[in-house]
C-alpha cells in the first residue's frame, strides 16, 4: 500500500534508480519499509524511484498488516540498514519467488538467478554447494521474537503482576519483562558469564581478560559461478593470532543479527548501511571497509560483545566444515534476550533504586540532545562536503581559468609584455585550479572520517531508547509487585524477587551507559584531533602552494 | 520612452530602490541612460526600480532624439559613471527644475534644495556664495562638441578630401579628422608641448620632467547651510609640495570633464562610479577613497595628463579666488580636442603606415581580449566576495555552531565526561565561528582591491575602440587623399600635408599604446601579487587558529 510523506531535506538523483526531492516537497511512498535507507516512491514531478528514507518523514503511519509481518525487530534493530524484508517493489526476481538469501542485498545482480552458498570464504576455495541457506534461525525477521515470549508465557505459573499489554514495546520483546516476571526458569548449564563491578563512576562490564584489536583490510572483488556471482571480500585479522580470515558482508551481517537476538540491554553498534545500487564502486567500497573497521573497533572494545563466542567463531574459523558447524550453534545458542539476563554476576553492593532511576532519565535526556547534535553535525559535514566538491570546488576553479585567460590577453601581444609576468599569471590559474581540486579531495582526508565516526554513533545511540525502555519496565514492575504485596495479593518474597531482578537490569544499563561514556570521550577526542590536524595541513598546503606561486613573481 | 532589455546575468537587489533580476529575463527599460551605471526599469514580476547598467544588455537601440541630444561626449567618455544628463527617472527635483549641479549626484539629499557654491574646500572655511555653476563650459554634455567642428569646418576653404558623414563617430566628435585634414590653422600662442620620443618599444610619451605623486586620505563628513547639505572631503597632498588641498568628488568630477575634452587620444582614466544611494556608508566612502588613490596614480604616472596645468591647479590651488579664476582659465582652454593635436613634438624618424596600421590592428585584438578577460575576472571576483560574505561564512558557521552544540550536549552528563574535552569541543565551534567571519572579512584584504584595479582597466580599455577609430578615419583619409592626388583632383602637397598629419596621430597613438603596456605590465604585477600574499596570510591564519585549537585537545 502506498502512503504520503514530504521530504525533510533536499536531494539530488546521482543514479537513475534515485529520483531528486525538494525540501517540503509532497511524496507518494509506495512502501515505507526503507530497504538499505532507500525508499521508493514518486515525487510531485511524477517521477518515480529511490530516495534516502532519512531525508523524508512519512506522514501516514504503517499499516497493521506491515507491523505484525515484518516490522518485529529485537531491541536494538537499525532504524537505517535494517535487515527486515524489503518491499517487494526492489525485490529481485528470485527473492520475490519465496527464495530469501541473507546476502542478496549485497551481492545480487540483474543477471543473477543462483543461489548463494552460506560457507564462509575463509578458505582459499569456494566451496560450490547450492545449499539453500532456509534454516529458519537465519530468517530473524519471518521468524518473530514475539512466538518465543508467548511459548515463555503460557508456561508460566501464575505469577499476579500484571504484563505489558503492548506485546510490541522493547521491554516485553527482549525477554526483560519475562526476566523480570522470574518467569526465565535458571538453567543448569550456564556457560557464559559476564561480571559487572563497581568502578569509580559506577557499575561498569569487567574489563574482557583477553582483551584483542581486529584489523580489516584488502576488500577485494571476488566471483564464483563462472562470474555470475560477485562480492567483496574483506582481509579480517584478530591479534590473537594474526591469522587472517576472509569474510563477505553477508558474514559480518549474520554476526550482527546474532548479536541483536542475544544482547538484550546493550548498544549493538550498527552495521554500515547496506547499498542497492554501485555496490561496487570504489568509494562505496572505500566507505564500507573504513565503516567496517570502526564498528570492528566498537566490537571488539566492548567487554561483554567481545567475549561472545559467536563473534570468536566470527574471527577465528578458517574452515568450511567448523563453519557451518559454528553458526548453527551460535544459532541455537540459548542464553539469548530472557535467557542472556541469567548471566550476569552484578556487585553486592546496595543500589537505591530510585538513584538508578533518575541516573537513568539523565542519561535519556543526554542521549537525546547527544543524538540531535550527532545529527545536526552529520548533515552539516554532509553540506559540507557537498560544497567541497560543487561550490567551493567550482569558485576557486572559475578564479583560476580567469586568470589564466588574463594571461592569455596579455600572450596577445608578444613584444610588450614580459614572458615571465604571462606565465606567472598563467600559473597563478593554474595553482586556483589546482586548489579547487584539493577543496573537492579534502573530504577524503577529513569530513568522510567525521561522518563514519557520527554514523556509528547515530546508529549506537539509536539504540538507547528501547534500552532505556528495559529498565523502565522493570521499575514500573517493582513498584507494581511492591503495591502488590502491600496489598497482601502476592507475597513479600514474589515482590522480592522482582526487585533483586530489577537490580540486575538497573547494574546492567548502567555498566552499559558507563561504557557508552568512556567510549565517546575517546572517540570525540580522536575525531576532532584528527579533524583538525587534516584541516591544518589542508590550509599548510595551499598556503604553500600559493607562497610557491607568489615567488613566480619574483624579479619580474 | 521605455525600451527592452534582456538581463546578462542574475542581479539580487540590496536597497529597497533596486529589483533583483533574474539572467535571461525579459525587462523593460524606462531610459537606457544609465545614472551612475544604474538603469530603471521593471522586471517581469512587475517590480520597478534600479539594477545595474552592466547586467542588462539593452535590446532595442537608443532613440535619435537621445543620440542627439545627450549621447554626444568626447573621445573617452566612460561607458558608466558618465556625465551625461541623467534620466528624468532619476533626476532630483531641483535639476529636472533646469538647474545643473555638477556635484549633485554626489551630495544631493532628499531635503536639500540649496543650490552649491563651485569653490574649492581647499580653504579651511567655506565660501557661501550661492553663484549658480551655469556656465555654459560646466555643460559639456549640453554644449555639445560638434557645434565647434562645424564652425571650423564651415571656415575651411575648399578641400575635396570627402568628409565623414557620420559625425557621431570618434573621428569627427574629437576632431582629429578636421585635424588631418588641415582645417585646424596652428596657433600663435600654442604655450603646451608634449614630446614624443622613440624608445625600445618604439614611439613614446617624454617622461615629465617633473615627475610626482600624489596621495588620498582621510576622507571627512562636512556639512554646510547648517547641515542641509552634506559631502565627503579628501585630503589631497601632492608630492611637490607636501601641502594638502581638500578636494569633493565634485572637484574629481570637474577635472575629469576637462580631461576628456582637452586629451584627445588619450585613454582618460574613469573615475569611481557614482552612487545615489548609500553614499555616506563607510563601506562605499572607503571603496571610493581607494579607487580615487588609483585615478590619481594614474594621472601622476601619465608624463601627459600629469602636466596639465587644470590638473596642477587641482592639486595647488588652496585659494578660493584664485580656485575660480583657474577653473574658468582651464574652461577656456583653447588647446583642446583637434587644437590638442597641435602640441604634439614627433620624432624624425620614418615610419611606415602599413606597419602602424598593423600594430594598431594588433592592439586592437589584444585590447578586446584583455577587456574580455578583466570583465571575467571582475565578474568571477564579484562572485566570490558574494561568496565569502555568504556561502562560505555561512558553511563554517554551521560547523561552528554543530560543534557547540555537541559540547552542549556532552555537558548534560558531568559525572561522566571531562570537562576539558567538552571545553575543547566549545573552542573549536567557536574557532570555526571565528574562520566564518574570517572569510566574510576577507574580500576586505584581497578581493576588493582587485576589484579596484580591473575597475581601472575596465575604464581605461573602454576608452580605446574610440582612440583606435581616430587612427583608422586619419588612415582613410591618408588613402582617399592619395588617390585623389593621384587622378590629379588635389595637389600632392594636400596630400602630403593630409598623410604628415596622420604621422602625428599615429605616433602619439603608438605612444599612448606603449604607455598603457608598461602601466598594465606593472598593476597587473602588484595586483597578482598583493592578491596573493593577502591569501598566503590567510591561509595562514585560519591554520594557526586551527593549531591553536588542536593544542586544546592535548592532555585531555
Amino acid at each position: 500500500m502506498s502512503m504520503k510523506g514530504k521530504a525533510l531535506f533536499t536531494f539530488q538523483s546521482e543514479n537513475k534508480e534515485e529520483i531528486s526531492i525538494q525540501e517540503n516537497e509532497e511524496l507518494v511512498i509506495f512502501d515505507n519499509n526503507s530497504v538499505d535507507g532507500w525508499l521508493q516512491g514518486e515525487n510531485s514531478k511524477g517521477q518515480k524511484g529511490l530516495f534516502p528514507a532519512s531525508y523524508v518523514e512519512v506522514t501516514r503511519p504503517r499499516s497493521n498488516f506491515n507491523m505484525t509481518d515484518c516490522s518485529i525487530s529485537p531491541v536494538g534493530s537499525p532504524g537505517n540498514g535494517s535487515s527486515c524484508f524489503p518491499s517487494t517493489a526492489n525485490t529481485p526476481f528470485h527473492m520475490q519467488q519465496g527464495y530469501y538469501d541473507d546476502d542478496d542485498w549485497d551481492d545480487w545482480d540483474d543477471s543473477s538467478t543462483v543461489v548463494d552458498d552460506d560457507g564462509p570464504s575463509g578458505t582459499n576455495g569456494h566451496s560450490h554447494q547450492s545449499l539453500h541457506s532456509n534454516n529458519p534461525n537465519v530468517h530473524y525477521c519471518a521468524k518473530p521474537y514475539i512466538e518465543r515470549q508467548d511459548s515463555i508465557s503460557s508456561s508460566r505459573k501464575g505469577s499476579m503482576v500484571g504484563r505489558n499489554l503492548n506485546r510490541f514495546s522493547s521491554f516485553v520483546r527482549s525477554g526483560v519483562e519475562a526476566f523480570v516476571l522470574g518467569d526465565v526458569p535458571m538453567n543448569a548449564k550456564i556457560a557464559e558469564s559476564y561480571t559487572i563491578v563497581m568502578g569509580p563512576k559506577g557499575p561498569q562490564w569487567k574489563e574482557s581478560p583477553t582483551p584483542f584489536s581486529c584489523s580489516i583490510e584488502d576488500p577485494t572483488k571476488q566471483t564464483k559461478f563462472k562470474g555470475i556471482k560477485t562480492y567483496i571480500s574483506y582481509r579480517v585479522t584478530p591479534s590473537h593470532n594474526a591469522r587472517p580470515v576472509y569474510r563477505r558482508y553477508k558474514h559480518f551481517d549474520w554476526l550482527y543479527n546474532r548479536l541483536l537476538h542475544k544482547f538484550t540491554i546493550i548498544s549493538v553498534p550498527h552495521l554500515p548501511e547496506k547499498q542497492a545500487t554501485g555496490r561496487f564502486e570504489e568509494d562505496f567500497i572505500e566507505k564500507r571497509k573504513r565503516r567496517l573497521i570502526l564498528w570492528m573497533d566498537h566490537m571488539t572494545s566492548h567487554p561483554v560483545l567481545s567475549q561472545y563466542e559467536g563473534f570468536e567463531h566470527f574471527l577465528m574459523c578458517a574452515d568450511d566444515k567448523q563453519w557451518k558447524l559454528g553458526k548453527r550453534r551460535a544459532e541455537k545458542d540459548e542464553m539469548m534476550g530472557a535467557n542472556f539476563m541469567l548471566t550476569f554476576q552484578i556487585p553486592n553492593e546496595h543500589q537505591d533504586l530510585q538513584d538508578v532511576e533518575e541516573r537513568v532519565d539523565s542519561f535519556k535526556t543526554f542521549t537525546k540532545k547527544m543524538d540531535d547534535s550527532v545529527m545536526q553535525l552529520t548533515h552539516v559535514a554532509s553540506e559540507l562536503v557537498r560544497k567541497h566538491l560543487g561550490g567551493f570546488r567550482k569558485e576557486f576553479q572559475r578564479l583560476g581559468n580567469a586568470f589564466q585567460n588574463v594571461s592569455q590577453a596579455f600572450m596577445l601581444d608578444p613584444p610588450h609584455g614580459s614572458d615571465a609576468l604571462k606565465t606567472a599569471i598563467s600559473h597563478t590559474g593554474r595553482t586556483y585550479e589546482n586548489i579547487g581540486e584539493m577543496f573537492a579531495d579534502q573530504p577524503n582526508y577529513d569530513l568522510f572520517h567525521m561522518l563514519d565516526k557520527l554514523s556509528l554513533y547515530q546508529g549506537l545511540l539509536a539504540n538507547f531508547p528501547d534500552i532505556i525502555n528495559l529498565q523502565k519496565g522493570a521499575f514500573a514492575k517493582v513498584k507494581e509487585s511492591q503495591r502488590m504485596s502491600d496489598e497482601g495479593k502476592i507475597g513479600q518474597d514474589e515482590a522480592d524477587g522482582v526487585r533483586k531482578r530489577c537490580r540486575t537490569v538497573g547494574f546492567a544499563l548502567q555498566a552499559e551507559m558507563n561504557h557508552f561514556h568512556q567510549r565517546r570521550e575517546v572517540d570525540f577526542k580522536e575525531m576532532m584531533q584528527a579533524y583538525l590536524k587534516q584541516q591544518i595541513a589542508f590550509y599548510q598546503r595551499v598556503g604553500q602552494q600559493l607562497e610557491r606561486t607568489l615567488h613566480r613573481y619574483d624579479n619580474l
